[in-house]
Protein backbone atom coordinates (compact mmCIF):
# COMPACT_ATOMS: atom_id res chain seq x y z
CA UNK A 1 0.00 0.00 0.00
CA UNK A 2 1.51 3.78 -0.89
CA UNK A 3 1.89 5.74 1.72
CA UNK A 4 1.70 9.13 0.23
CA UNK A 5 1.84 12.55 2.53
CA UNK A 6 1.79 15.67 1.23
CA UNK A 7 4.63 17.89 2.02
CA UNK A 8 4.57 21.22 3.66
CA UNK A 9 7.58 23.58 3.09
CA UNK A 10 7.67 25.40 6.24
CA UNK A 11 9.70 29.12 6.12
CA UNK A 12 11.23 30.83 9.33
CA UNK A 13 9.12 31.37 11.42
CA UNK A 14 8.72 32.19 15.27
CA UNK A 15 5.38 31.19 17.45
CA UNK A 16 5.07 33.47 20.88
CA UNK A 17 3.67 33.73 24.22
CA UNK A 18 1.16 35.87 25.18
CA UNK A 19 3.08 37.44 27.46
CA UNK A 20 5.88 38.30 24.59
CA UNK A 21 2.98 39.24 22.08
CA UNK A 22 1.80 42.10 24.01
CA UNK A 23 5.56 43.11 25.08
CA UNK A 24 6.02 43.06 20.85
CA UNK A 25 2.70 44.84 19.98
CA UNK A 26 1.45 46.54 23.26
CA UNK A 27 -1.00 45.25 26.17
CA UNK A 28 -3.50 43.33 25.21
CA UNK A 29 -2.67 42.50 21.60
CA UNK A 30 -4.24 39.65 19.99
CA UNK A 31 -2.84 37.75 16.98
CA UNK A 32 -4.90 38.74 13.68
CA UNK A 33 -5.05 35.43 11.27
CA UNK A 34 -3.60 36.17 7.68
CA UNK A 35 -4.12 32.29 5.97
CA UNK A 36 -5.24 28.48 7.98
CA UNK A 37 -2.31 26.44 8.34
CA UNK A 38 -2.54 22.41 7.57
CA UNK A 39 -2.98 21.98 11.36
CA UNK A 40 -5.99 22.32 13.00
CA UNK A 41 -6.41 25.39 14.55
CA UNK A 42 -3.23 27.26 13.40
CA UNK A 43 -2.92 30.12 11.34
CA UNK A 44 -0.23 32.35 9.85
CA UNK A 45 -0.63 35.57 11.67
CA UNK A 46 -1.04 38.96 10.01
CA UNK A 47 1.73 39.99 12.23
CA UNK A 48 5.70 39.83 11.82
CA UNK A 49 8.35 40.60 13.64
CA UNK A 50 12.16 41.00 13.52
CA UNK A 51 14.55 38.60 14.09
CA UNK A 52 18.40 39.96 15.04
CA UNK A 53 21.49 38.03 15.47
CA UNK A 54 25.02 38.82 15.60
CA UNK A 55 25.47 38.71 12.17
CA UNK A 56 22.53 39.85 10.47
CA UNK A 57 18.76 39.94 11.39
CA UNK A 58 15.91 38.52 9.41
CA UNK A 59 13.01 41.72 9.36
CA UNK A 60 9.74 40.30 8.42
CA UNK A 61 9.23 36.88 10.45
CA UNK A 62 5.43 35.83 9.97
CA UNK A 63 4.26 35.08 13.72
CA UNK A 64 2.12 31.77 13.64
CA UNK A 65 -0.57 31.67 16.15
CA UNK A 66 -2.18 30.65 18.11
CA UNK A 67 -0.06 31.96 21.06
CA UNK A 68 2.01 29.21 23.00
CA UNK A 69 3.21 28.10 26.60
CA UNK A 70 6.62 29.18 25.36
CA UNK A 71 8.00 31.23 22.63
CA UNK A 72 10.36 29.29 19.72
CA UNK A 73 11.95 31.17 16.58
CA UNK A 74 12.61 28.10 13.75
CA UNK A 75 15.00 28.82 11.18
CA UNK A 76 16.49 26.64 8.85
CA UNK A 77 20.34 26.04 8.81
CA UNK A 78 20.87 28.81 6.23
CA UNK A 79 19.58 30.88 8.45
CA UNK A 80 21.41 29.94 11.13
CA UNK A 81 24.22 30.81 9.47
CA UNK A 82 23.79 33.78 7.66
CA UNK A 83 22.29 35.87 11.01
CA UNK A 84 25.30 33.92 13.51
CA UNK A 85 22.88 31.87 15.95
CA UNK A 86 24.12 28.51 16.33
CA UNK A 87 20.68 26.66 16.27
CA UNK A 88 20.50 23.16 16.90
CA UNK A 89 17.68 20.43 14.89
CA UNK A 90 15.78 20.12 17.76
CA UNK A 91 11.86 18.07 17.54
CA UNK A 92 9.49 21.71 17.98
CA UNK A 93 8.99 22.27 22.07
CA UNK A 94 12.17 21.07 23.03
CA UNK A 95 13.77 24.14 23.44
CA UNK A 96 16.03 23.46 26.93
CA UNK A 97 19.56 24.56 26.18
CA UNK A 98 19.03 25.91 22.67
CA UNK A 99 20.25 29.60 22.06
CA UNK A 100 18.07 32.81 22.50
CA UNK A 101 17.70 35.73 20.21
CA UNK A 102 16.46 39.37 20.31
CA UNK A 103 13.12 39.82 18.57
CA UNK A 104 11.91 43.34 17.89
CA UNK A 105 8.20 44.19 17.16
CA UNK A 106 6.50 47.52 16.51
CA UNK A 107 5.84 48.70 20.45
CA UNK A 108 9.39 46.79 22.20
CA UNK A 109 11.90 44.37 21.68
CA UNK A 110 12.49 41.25 23.63
CA UNK A 111 15.82 39.00 24.52
CA UNK A 112 14.64 35.52 24.35
CA UNK A 113 16.56 33.48 26.01
CA UNK A 114 16.35 30.07 24.47
CA UNK A 115 13.76 28.76 21.78
CA UNK A 116 16.06 29.07 18.31
CA UNK A 117 15.92 26.05 16.80
CA UNK A 118 16.46 24.14 13.14
CA UNK A 119 12.91 21.90 13.34
CA UNK A 120 13.58 18.30 12.81
CA UNK A 121 11.78 17.48 9.99
CA UNK A 122 8.36 15.33 11.04
CA UNK A 123 4.80 13.96 9.66
CA UNK A 124 1.68 15.08 11.44
CA UNK A 125 -0.73 11.71 11.33
CA UNK A 126 -3.73 11.74 12.45
CA UNK A 127 -4.74 8.95 14.81
CA UNK A 128 -6.67 7.12 11.78
CA UNK A 129 -3.99 7.47 9.56
CA UNK A 130 -1.16 6.13 11.81
CA UNK A 131 -3.57 3.00 12.60
CA UNK A 132 -4.11 2.15 8.62
CA UNK A 133 -0.55 1.86 7.76
CA UNK A 134 0.72 0.39 10.99
CA UNK A 135 2.43 3.70 12.42
CA UNK A 136 3.54 4.58 15.85
CA UNK A 137 3.87 7.78 17.08
CA UNK A 138 7.40 9.28 17.60
CA UNK A 139 8.36 6.30 15.22
CA UNK A 140 11.45 7.48 12.53
CA UNK A 141 10.60 7.13 8.83
CA UNK A 142 12.21 7.18 5.69
CA UNK A 143 10.63 9.30 3.50
CA UNK A 144 11.26 10.16 -0.41
CA UNK A 145 10.63 13.20 -1.85
CA UNK A 146 11.37 15.21 -5.06
CA UNK A 147 11.93 14.49 -8.77
CA UNK A 148 15.31 14.85 -10.51
CA UNK A 149 16.17 16.70 -7.63
CA UNK A 150 14.74 13.69 -5.40
CA UNK A 151 16.05 12.39 -2.01
CA UNK A 152 15.40 10.02 0.62
CA UNK A 153 15.05 12.18 4.33
CA UNK A 154 16.23 9.06 7.05
CA UNK A 155 14.67 10.21 10.51
CA UNK A 156 12.20 11.81 9.93
CA UNK A 157 9.57 11.72 13.36
CA UNK A 158 6.08 10.56 12.87
CA UNK A 159 3.81 12.66 15.36
CA UNK A 160 0.23 10.91 15.90
CA UNK A 161 -2.68 12.81 17.39
CA UNK A 162 -6.35 13.04 16.87
CA UNK A 163 -6.13 16.41 16.49
CA UNK A 164 -2.86 16.30 13.83
CA UNK A 165 -3.95 16.28 10.11
CA UNK A 166 -1.88 14.48 7.61
CA UNK A 167 1.25 16.56 6.81
CA UNK A 168 4.91 16.26 5.84
CA UNK A 169 6.80 19.48 7.58
CA UNK A 170 10.06 20.23 6.21
CA UNK A 171 12.09 23.19 6.52
CA UNK A 172 13.12 25.89 2.89
CA UNK A 173 16.60 23.81 3.37
CA UNK A 174 15.31 20.81 2.69
CA UNK A 175 12.01 21.59 0.21
CA UNK A 176 15.06 23.33 -1.96
CA UNK A 177 17.62 19.78 -1.61
CA UNK A 178 15.18 18.09 -2.69
CA UNK A 179 13.48 21.02 -5.14
CA UNK A 180 10.08 20.88 -3.96
CA UNK A 181 7.07 22.84 -2.82
CA UNK A 182 4.14 22.96 -0.62
CA UNK A 183 1.75 20.50 -2.10
CA UNK A 184 3.86 18.34 -3.31
CA UNK A 185 3.92 14.39 -2.46
CA UNK A 186 6.20 12.43 -0.08
CA UNK A 187 5.71 8.79 -0.25
CA UNK A 188 6.92 6.74 3.10
CA UNK A 189 9.71 4.40 2.31
CA UNK A 190 10.52 2.63 5.54
CA UNK B 1 33.76 -2.38 -0.67
CA UNK B 2 32.92 0.46 0.92
CA UNK B 3 32.74 3.29 -1.63
CA UNK B 4 33.86 6.82 0.66
CA UNK B 5 34.02 10.09 -0.68
CA UNK B 6 34.36 13.47 0.59
CA UNK B 7 32.21 16.02 0.53
CA UNK B 8 32.25 19.51 -0.58
CA UNK B 9 29.73 21.85 0.48
CA UNK B 10 30.11 24.83 -2.43
CA UNK B 11 28.51 28.34 -1.38
CA UNK B 12 27.20 30.55 -4.30
CA UNK B 13 29.76 31.29 -6.21
CA UNK B 14 30.97 32.43 -10.03
CA UNK B 15 33.00 31.73 -12.66
CA UNK B 16 34.12 34.35 -15.60
CA UNK B 17 35.57 34.57 -18.90
CA UNK B 18 38.85 36.76 -19.15
CA UNK B 19 37.13 39.78 -20.82
CA UNK B 20 34.14 39.44 -18.30
CA UNK B 21 37.10 40.11 -15.68
CA UNK B 22 38.91 42.62 -17.25
CA UNK B 23 35.33 44.88 -17.74
CA UNK B 24 34.90 44.28 -14.03
CA UNK B 25 38.33 44.49 -12.58
CA UNK B 26 40.26 46.63 -15.40
CA UNK B 27 41.96 45.58 -18.64
CA UNK B 28 44.47 43.48 -18.59
CA UNK B 29 43.57 41.92 -14.79
CA UNK B 30 44.41 38.61 -13.84
CA UNK B 31 42.82 37.02 -10.89
CA UNK B 32 44.89 36.04 -7.67
CA UNK B 33 44.48 32.92 -6.09
CA UNK B 34 43.23 33.02 -1.96
CA UNK B 35 43.19 29.25 -1.72
CA UNK B 36 43.25 26.34 -3.88
CA UNK B 37 40.14 24.15 -4.30
CA UNK B 38 39.88 20.33 -4.37
CA UNK B 39 40.34 19.58 -8.24
CA UNK B 40 43.73 20.00 -9.83
CA UNK B 41 44.62 23.52 -11.18
CA UNK B 42 41.22 25.12 -9.87
CA UNK B 43 41.47 28.12 -7.36
CA UNK B 44 39.24 30.43 -5.17
CA UNK B 45 40.10 33.77 -6.05
CA UNK B 46 40.40 37.06 -3.64
CA UNK B 47 38.47 38.47 -5.97
CA UNK B 48 34.53 39.15 -5.56
CA UNK B 49 31.84 40.86 -7.11
CA UNK B 50 28.09 41.53 -6.55
CA UNK B 51 25.33 39.64 -8.36
CA UNK B 52 21.93 41.32 -8.08
CA UNK B 53 18.91 40.09 -9.32
CA UNK B 54 15.35 42.08 -9.61
CA UNK B 55 14.54 40.94 -6.01
CA UNK B 56 17.83 41.09 -4.60
CA UNK B 57 21.35 41.22 -4.56
CA UNK B 58 24.57 39.53 -3.06
CA UNK B 59 27.18 41.99 -2.38
CA UNK B 60 30.33 39.63 -2.02
CA UNK B 61 30.18 36.73 -4.19
CA UNK B 62 33.37 34.54 -4.57
CA UNK B 63 35.06 34.36 -8.02
CA UNK B 64 36.52 30.75 -8.90
CA UNK B 65 39.56 30.87 -11.29
CA UNK B 66 41.02 29.85 -13.59
CA UNK B 67 39.25 32.21 -16.28
CA UNK B 68 36.73 30.17 -17.97
CA UNK B 69 35.27 30.12 -21.81
CA UNK B 70 31.93 30.54 -20.43
CA UNK B 71 30.74 33.00 -17.35
CA UNK B 72 28.25 31.17 -14.95
CA UNK B 73 26.94 31.94 -11.89
CA UNK B 74 26.10 28.99 -9.06
CA UNK B 75 23.66 29.89 -6.38
CA UNK B 76 21.43 27.71 -4.47
CA UNK B 77 17.40 27.10 -5.03
CA UNK B 78 17.27 29.45 -1.32
CA UNK B 79 19.65 31.87 -2.93
CA UNK B 80 17.23 32.01 -6.50
CA UNK B 81 14.04 32.75 -4.34
CA UNK B 82 16.49 35.87 -2.19
CA UNK B 83 17.22 37.76 -5.88
CA UNK B 84 14.46 36.93 -7.75
CA UNK B 85 16.17 34.86 -10.37
CA UNK B 86 14.71 31.34 -11.76
CA UNK B 87 18.00 29.60 -11.95
CA UNK B 88 17.06 25.92 -13.26
CA UNK B 89 19.39 22.45 -11.94
CA UNK B 90 21.84 22.07 -14.36
CA UNK B 91 25.55 20.63 -14.73
CA UNK B 92 28.21 22.80 -14.68
CA UNK B 93 28.47 24.33 -18.28
CA UNK B 94 25.34 23.52 -19.66
CA UNK B 95 23.96 27.03 -19.56
CA UNK B 96 22.18 27.46 -22.95
CA UNK B 97 18.61 29.10 -21.63
CA UNK B 98 18.71 29.62 -18.62
CA UNK B 99 18.35 33.10 -17.02
CA UNK B 100 21.26 35.88 -16.97
CA UNK B 101 21.55 38.38 -13.88
CA UNK B 102 23.66 41.85 -13.74
CA UNK B 103 27.22 41.36 -12.19
CA UNK B 104 29.17 44.34 -10.62
CA UNK B 105 32.56 44.76 -10.11
CA UNK B 106 35.07 47.49 -8.97
CA UNK B 107 35.56 48.85 -12.13
CA UNK B 108 32.61 48.24 -14.09
CA UNK B 109 29.46 45.88 -14.46
CA UNK B 110 28.31 43.33 -16.67
CA UNK B 111 24.83 42.17 -17.82
CA UNK B 112 25.56 38.59 -18.03
CA UNK B 113 22.82 37.17 -20.79
CA UNK B 114 22.53 33.42 -19.21
CA UNK B 115 24.80 31.35 -16.92
CA UNK B 116 23.00 31.11 -13.51
CA UNK B 117 22.50 27.43 -12.59
CA UNK B 118 21.30 25.89 -9.40
CA UNK B 119 24.87 23.35 -9.75
CA UNK B 120 23.16 19.51 -10.44
CA UNK B 121 25.39 17.59 -7.27
CA UNK B 122 27.75 15.45 -8.97
CA UNK B 123 30.91 13.40 -8.00
CA UNK B 124 34.37 14.25 -9.30
CA UNK B 125 36.08 10.52 -9.60
CA UNK B 126 39.52 10.66 -10.97
CA UNK B 127 39.90 7.56 -13.60
CA UNK B 128 41.22 5.16 -11.42
CA UNK B 129 38.55 5.64 -8.53
CA UNK B 130 36.05 4.99 -10.96
CA UNK B 131 37.65 1.82 -12.77
CA UNK B 132 38.13 0.61 -9.09
CA UNK B 133 34.51 0.90 -8.18
CA UNK B 134 32.88 0.15 -11.74
CA UNK B 135 31.42 3.38 -12.31
CA UNK B 136 31.38 5.25 -15.35
CA UNK B 137 30.86 8.90 -16.48
CA UNK B 138 27.56 10.49 -16.65
CA UNK B 139 26.38 7.65 -14.48
CA UNK B 140 23.63 8.53 -11.57
CA UNK B 141 24.35 7.21 -7.98
CA UNK B 142 22.61 7.05 -4.84
CA UNK B 143 24.59 9.13 -2.13
CA UNK B 144 24.36 8.80 1.45
CA UNK B 145 25.46 11.61 3.79
CA UNK B 146 24.85 13.24 6.92
CA UNK B 147 24.27 11.68 10.78
CA UNK B 148 21.07 12.03 12.37
CA UNK B 149 19.60 14.66 9.63
CA UNK B 150 20.98 11.93 7.30
CA UNK B 151 19.68 12.10 3.51
CA UNK B 152 20.00 10.06 0.41
CA UNK B 153 20.49 11.94 -2.74
CA UNK B 154 19.34 10.23 -5.24
CA UNK B 155 20.64 11.24 -8.83
CA UNK B 156 23.76 12.33 -8.68
CA UNK B 157 25.96 12.56 -11.40
CA UNK B 158 29.54 10.70 -11.51
CA UNK B 159 31.87 12.90 -13.37
CA UNK B 160 35.59 11.18 -14.54
CA UNK B 161 38.53 12.04 -15.40
CA UNK B 162 42.41 11.83 -15.72
CA UNK B 163 42.25 15.19 -14.12
CA UNK B 164 39.82 15.38 -11.48
CA UNK B 165 40.23 14.47 -7.49
CA UNK B 166 37.60 12.27 -5.89
CA UNK B 167 35.34 14.66 -4.34
CA UNK B 168 30.92 15.12 -4.00
CA UNK B 169 29.90 18.65 -4.60
CA UNK B 170 26.65 20.11 -3.09
CA UNK B 171 25.67 23.30 -2.72
CA UNK B 172 24.37 24.89 0.71
CA UNK B 173 20.85 23.96 0.16
CA UNK B 174 21.81 20.34 0.45
CA UNK B 175 24.46 20.69 2.93
CA UNK B 176 21.86 21.97 5.02
CA UNK B 177 19.18 19.85 4.39
CA UNK B 178 21.83 17.06 5.62
CA UNK B 179 23.68 18.57 8.33
CA UNK B 180 26.97 18.28 6.61
CA UNK B 181 30.19 20.01 6.03
CA UNK B 182 33.10 20.35 3.66
CA UNK B 183 35.20 17.14 5.16
CA UNK B 184 32.44 15.09 5.96
CA UNK B 185 32.03 11.72 3.87
CA UNK B 186 29.81 10.54 1.88
CA UNK B 187 29.37 6.93 1.13
CA UNK B 188 27.76 6.02 -2.49
CA UNK B 189 25.09 3.22 -1.82
CA UNK B 190 23.52 2.60 -5.41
Amino acid sequence: MSKTVPVGVSARHIHLTQEHIEALFGEGYQLTEFKPLSQPGQFAANETVAVIGSKGQFDKVRILGPARKASQVEISRTDSFAIGVKAPVRESGNIEGTPGVKVKGPKGEIELEQGVIVAARHIHFHTSDAEKWGIADQQMLKVRVGGDRGVVFENVIARVSDSFALDMHIDTDEGNAAGVNTGDNAEIIE
